[in-house]
């Protein structure tokens, strides 16, 4: 028998579940169909594992430079087997709040394998969901039949070519993240965030790092300045950093790669590629309906809307910035939508992170794309060494800057390196949002002693007025 | 001989020297005079040494619960003079960072002690500055002639007449931090900012703490739900919290102190008095001039001029809220207005922080205070626990709060307990001094996952649409 809903949604990550509580919150009725377990990439297989293991990592570096504080220490090792376990204790413990969600929200939740049918019995449009199981539940297939459809698949690792994944020595973001022991040397294939998170996680817990980048520099999307202090950064710590790298062969053994790069053998006992990911559209139906997509992505307009007007799409199946909170935010816009209210098509501006350590944080325009867009921009940097709470922390490294149009005082850029930088750049999210200046972000009293003063200064520091500089 | 200024600075805390910074930027010719050091009370005896101290129990904490981050340690011992050591270092690094901001600004720096004169052969009007200095120094008095005066002396932590410091036992926050061992059994006289920071950190490093409170609740001015919160962390975590305690006597020993406490008496290794500050107003030359004093304090206008209108005073002197980031606002606001710009004279909302584990932050009016203000006002909480990032820190106790007026949706106050969110009230100034609404900070996209995301859910809940809750 088919069910009727007021919309359906199509995979239960950071877009897809979050609409769904959105949806139940506008008092539509509402199915989430999602084949693994609700929270997506972002809980199981990314943010969330990956900041886990991340903090056993700030617990180990950590305690190497405890007895400075006055904290002595004997013995101490890494139990990885433990940090492991915790990862999926932490995803264990949100899956469940996520479920706990899903029934206070009144949600139908189906796991099973989501398709979009074509004009049917159930409805002339296209867009009614057969949801599949596997074969050994002895499950019949279900139809749901929505008003609106809202899909939210995702998206998965990028292989290379010449590194098809073979899940023992070349690995995937997902591969690593069921390791159970670490490797002694290996090879991080691309210089992007993913890569950079691990190579920092990994090199923190001994392990031999290799960063190969076919670029010529890490980051490619981060403020020239920031990339080059990272990659000073992780060289100084040991890291091997090589740009312009070209992989041309990889040989795999069971226990190691050799890989040929610019045309020398290096051996390494695991490769991680990490070259970005690929949207989720095959094999969900999309052939039977009139959905664009293009360079592989779902086209939607302003509203999430795609050339069917019913169906609409979120998240990283759509492409652009592929960030969790980046999904959440377009599906709640597309839900808003389909529930006829308007959501502000402005577009917003994103805040992105990098959970390495250093972390690295911006909002905003780099230098070089302002110089292009503006024709009289001031950049100004503030050094976390000329913070008080930064130096009381053990934490000095690193700096933020800001970025302003001189002609308007208006933010343009704000970037930040540092440890935790992540949880100061909302404030700088809040002034995108309402349009502030320097001048009023300068004249914002901080509390001191904290990190965050440091957006103070540098805001001063945009009309040399900083104080601590 | 005598040496004219265009400003001359009594007092090189927070307010002296971050005044003597902006006055040099302001191209003034400025002097400051200091007995002791620059940095005042926050640097050498208030918020930075307190903060060191703190980290290291934070290090501390964090060792006990390694072993569930996978890093396993087998034997972990307090080396407390290394704690003490890396304070002195802390400082001694800020110090030297300061005196290089007053050589860079060539600011005239006078170590002695400053005393204000009448109207003299120097000048008609009250305001020259003898500069004294030790006996010993061989060094005669020098005689400072502004056109204005700023007084920035401070202020030093009160006595109770039933409790006088003696220094060994009966100890002030100054004679804390000069302590070279622990004690074993401690009061803490006093459950406002200062005797919490300490109970927090000295609970947490080992030693069992009796707080002693005069009225019926700790920080009374913090959110009453906030204060609550922290009472039950305190008393969950060992400590001894006793409201209305009336001492109405002491008997010290060499090595112990009992207090006579609502009739019983009770013995203990140390007593902290943590009463709160006093201004330092006398022996400074305030009798030479037509300066107001009121309650001890310095009475000043908007623009923090003295009844001499040429003689200003900010800071702990003037009383109010005595924080060194509120102190160097107004310092920099008398500065600005001495050499004739017209800086702002709207009231700010002023952050406010706590660095006890937890820590407490707060900018605006407490639940109560918005009720007695307003008339229809809404107040919502968002959990820690509800937040991807603070279960992946492994902190997720506290929550944050926000009150709204529902009329206009203004933000009246924001507070939050729980780990580290003294870094992330920045976001609720700059909200403050933008007049944000609650709908603005919901709509502001937060990056995920981060602890700052508790600011947006808040925002969200006022409008009953949080998500992860």
């Amino acid at each position: 028998m088919a069910k009727e809903y007021d919309v359906v949604i199509l995979g239960g990550g950071p877009a897809g579940y979050v609409a769904a509580i959105r949806a139940s919150q506008l008092k539509l009725k509402v199915a989430i169909v999602e084949k693994y377990k609700l929270g997506g990439t972002c809980l199981h297989k990314g943010c969330i594992p990956t900041k886990a293991l991340l903090k056993t990592a700030e617990q180990w570096r950590s305690l190497k430079k405890a007895a400075s504080f006055g904290v002595e220490v004997d013995n101490f090792s890494l139990n990885f087997t433990q940090a492991q376990t915790r990862k999926n204790e932490v995803i264990s413990q949100l899956h469940q709040g996520i479920q706990g969600l899903m029934k206070k929200g009144s949600i139908d939740v189906y796991t099973g394998m989501g398709r979009i049918l074509g004009p049917s019995i159930f409805s002339p449009l296209p867009g009614t969901i057969s949801v599949e199981y596997d074969e050994d539940l002895e499950k019949e297939n279900e139809m749901l039949v929505p008003k609106n459809l809202l899909i939210c698949t995702g998206s998965k690792p990028r292989q290379l070519d010449v590194l098809p994944f073979n899940h023992t020595t070349i690995l995937s973001s997902d591969d690593l993240l069921q390791l159970e022991t670490l490797p002694k040397k290996m090879a991080i294939v691309g210089g992007g965030v993913i890569g950079i998170e691990w190579a920092s996680m990994l090199s923190d817990l001994g392990v031999e790092i290799t960063i190969l980048e076919a670029f010529d520099k890490l980051l490619p999307s981060e403020d020239e300045e920031i990339a080059k202090a990272l990659m000073k950064n992780f060289q100084a710590r040991g890291m091997t950093v090589q740009l312009q790298a070209n992989i041309s062969q990889a040989q795999s053994t069971e226990s190691d790669v050799t890989l040929t790069i610019n045309g020398e053998e290096q051996c390494f006992d695991k490769v991680l590629v990490a070259v970005g990911r690929e949207a989720i559209v095959n094999g969900i139906g999309i052939e039977n309906t009139d959905i664009k997509i293009e360079k592989n992505y779902i086209q939607v307009n302003k509203n999430y809307q795609t050339k069917e007007a019913h169906i609409y799409a979120a998240g990283d199946v759509i492409g652009g910035i592929q960030l969790a909170h980046v999904a959440s935010h377009e599906a709640i816009h597309a839900i808003e939508h389909m529930a006829g209210l308007k959501p502000d098509v402005n577009e917003k501006q994103i805040p992105s992170c990098i959970y390495s350590y250093p972390e690295i944080a911006h909002i905003g325009l780099t230098e070089q794309q302002a110089k292009v867009e503006f024709s009289n921009i001031v950049s100004k940097k503030f050094p976390l060494k000329g913070n008080a709470k930064a130096l009381v922390n053990g934490e000095d490294f690193g700096f933020v800057k800001m970025i302003v149009n001189q002609d308007t005082d208006d933010l343009l850029g704000v970037h930040l390196i540092g440890d935790h930088v992540t949880e100061l750049i909302a404030e700088s999210s809040l002034a995108f949002t309402l349009d502030a200046s320097a001048w009023e972000m300068g004249h914002t009293i901080h509390p001191h002693p904290s990190v965050s003063e440091v957006m103070q200064e540098v805001s001063l520091a945009i009309h040399d007025e900083a104080i601590h500089y």
